[in-house]
């Protein structure tokens, strides 16, 4: 059987390079390139870690490109000066045939000026190919340009009556080792996990990395996901268990006592002080445009059910990991999101099961919310 | 490729016609019935309905059955005169070379009786061939016959975060269309369904069967499942939605007080008069106890958290079928199971994963409790 030779079967060679990045572009977008011609491989390469080269450099310098080759790209390839010189010039000097892109740059601001900087040096672009394949490679990345807000990926363990702990507070371990392990790559993955100051009081987790490159099978040190606490009242001590773990903590307050603030910078947090409105509570929409600002493309949130609860309602929430361990805990037991009093069935919150997996003795699912 | 000819490939043909009767033999077992010679199929039957011959006596009397013939049955064939005499005897009388049998008779006081019969007359016996697909097709009948209790299967939807209604009582309906025709097929497939006055005064649901035997590709009609009540105090007034509706209605209770008795047996109901050992509670195993000996082989229940709770913390529920919508109600609304006040996680109750199932948007779980 032929070999079958079409731009989909290359741009998805270019996709696995990309998450090949999953874990170390932060803030940067996940991006594979692959150079083709007459319908061989010629080079291929992806953006491997934050400062370095673009995936197109990497592919570009990996081999001797020849003029009229293909070029296969996840995402646009950049016509601006950031930390490295533009992909597009370096693209037009080797006298491409075709560049192939699954999607345009998600900054509206810059979308497609790549695109029209090749079209008019006469390189064919081809738009679009693999894009929704693209897209869930980026999600943070995407929204927060899109949409001025990380991606927010909420993760529960519950048992199957719902309940995420006991009333005593002991929640260790609802589920197994793998299920504990994959939420590991969820967090490795993420720019930043976010939680209350309540869950940290209430469980002092540490919320760090407890896994190496080589279980995730890297080459690049991983790096440490920024902690953000919500803790409007400045509540924690800075004695918490979190405060001596490897990793950036950043915690946002409505409180702006100084000496409060200092003992939490002593600590070794930075401490951002958001705007209430009056309200008495964090404006979660405020904080997640601030994170977006901070460069937060995918925010991993472990957190109990008021935060959760307030996130959702909020539509604050993309995508729900729920870990469900094949128990009952009864229904006196903690639930996992407060919803407040809801009075329809109707005015429930509706997800999409995205995916269902056994882990081990557990259950994962995947959730988008609409 | 040759057909593959062997034991399991006959037995695996019993079974799939045993599972006609899935609907229609209570309180007798389903049971299938192949005869082969020369590695061809002689003729085949199963126990269609309740009161009907016999799987063996069904394919006996299609086919004309030549001497040497090899039998596969699912179940060991009867060696006592019951509604019907003894298949044995129909049997030894074809002169059969061989009979294989998935299981003995469940019921310790005759098993091995019918196999022991055979082999006094000089026909070979192979046994436990399939046979624990066998058992899997009479999980009540045999429950009832080695345990003294029929098999409880408990019935729950529930959203994601393990709400079965809201606080308001609104509980319609939580999973979809495609969820509750699969609960038609567990209550048609149930000797009875058993639920709680308090399910019935909250709920007022019918508890009948709203398929028809054309939706479960039946010929023979279907039957009503008996409803049975645990009404302590007589709480119920017979002009509940239930009582006009087709089927049997068993109320167990501790009131023997024979005004409100007669209200009820008015009303069309059986009343059963427990013992409760002064506990002021039905005692869950005796009602079992006594279900059994009423022929009751599957026990359907649909009820809310007190006595789903109960049953389970009693050990007397053998497998739990969750269908999960992919909504949230919030941790305001109604739990599922009552456990009391649990600890620790580890006297949490814990279940096996048997199967998971997309139903349209929702999830079905089939748990066994250990």
């Amino acid at each position: 059987m032929p070999r079958p030779v079409n731009h989909e079967f290359w741009m998805a060679q270019a996709l696995r390079l990309a998450r090949k990045g999953m874990y170390s572009t932060h803030p940067n977008p996940r991006v594979g390139c692959v150079i083709v011609k007459d319908a061989k491989l010629v080079s291929q390469g992806w953006h491997e870690f934050t400062g370095g080269p673009h995936a197109e450099i990497n592919a570009i310098e990996k081999n001797q490109v020849p003029p009229g080759s293909d070029f296969y790209t996840t995402l646009e390839p950049c016509s601006h000066h950031g930390k490295t010189p533009p992909c597009v010039d370096a693209l037009i000097k080797l006298k491409p045939r075709r560049v192939v892109v699954a999607m345009q740059d998600p900054n509206p601001l810059v979308a497609g000026a790549g695109i029209g900087k090749l079209e008019a040096n006469g390189i064919k672009v081809v738009q679009g190919v693999l894009e929704s394949e693209a897209r869930l490679l980026n999600p943070g990345f995407i929204s927060r340009l899109e949409k001025g807000r990380p991606f927010v990926r909420l993760k529960m363990a519950i048992s199957l009556d719902g309940r995420t702990a006991l009333k005593s507070g002991e929640s260790r371990w609802i589920t197994g080792k793998s299920a504990r392990l994959d939420v590991q790559r969820l967090r490795a993955r993420s720019s930043a996990i976010l939680t209350s100051a309540k869950t940290v009081m209430d469980d002092n987790p540490s919320l760090n990395l407890r896994v190496s490159k080589s279980d995730l099978d890297q080459n690049v040190e991983l790096r440490h996901p920024v902690r953000v606490i919500l803790d409007a009242e400045l509540r924690l001590t800075g004695k918490e268990k979190i405060f001596g773990t490897d990793g950036e903590i950043w915690i946002y307050t409505l409180n702006s006592s100084p000496f409060e603030i200092e003992r939490l910078v002593a600590a070794g947090a930075q401490v951002s002080i958001l705007d209430d409105s009056g309200s008495g509570n964090i404006n979660l929409k405020k904080l997640m445009s601030h994170l977006a600002k901070r460069e937060i493309n995918e925010v991993h949130t472990e957190c109990g059910q008021t935060l959760a609860g307030a996130l959702v309602q909020q539509g604050l929430v993309d995508e729900i990991i729920i870990y469900m361990a094949p128990k009952l805990l009864g229904s006196r037991s903690i639930g996992a999101f407060d919803l407040g009093q809801i009075s329809r069935i109707s005015e429930s919150v509706k997800c999409n099961i995205e995916q269902v997996r056994k882990i081990d003795e557990d259950i994962r699912l995947t959730l988008s919310l609409a």
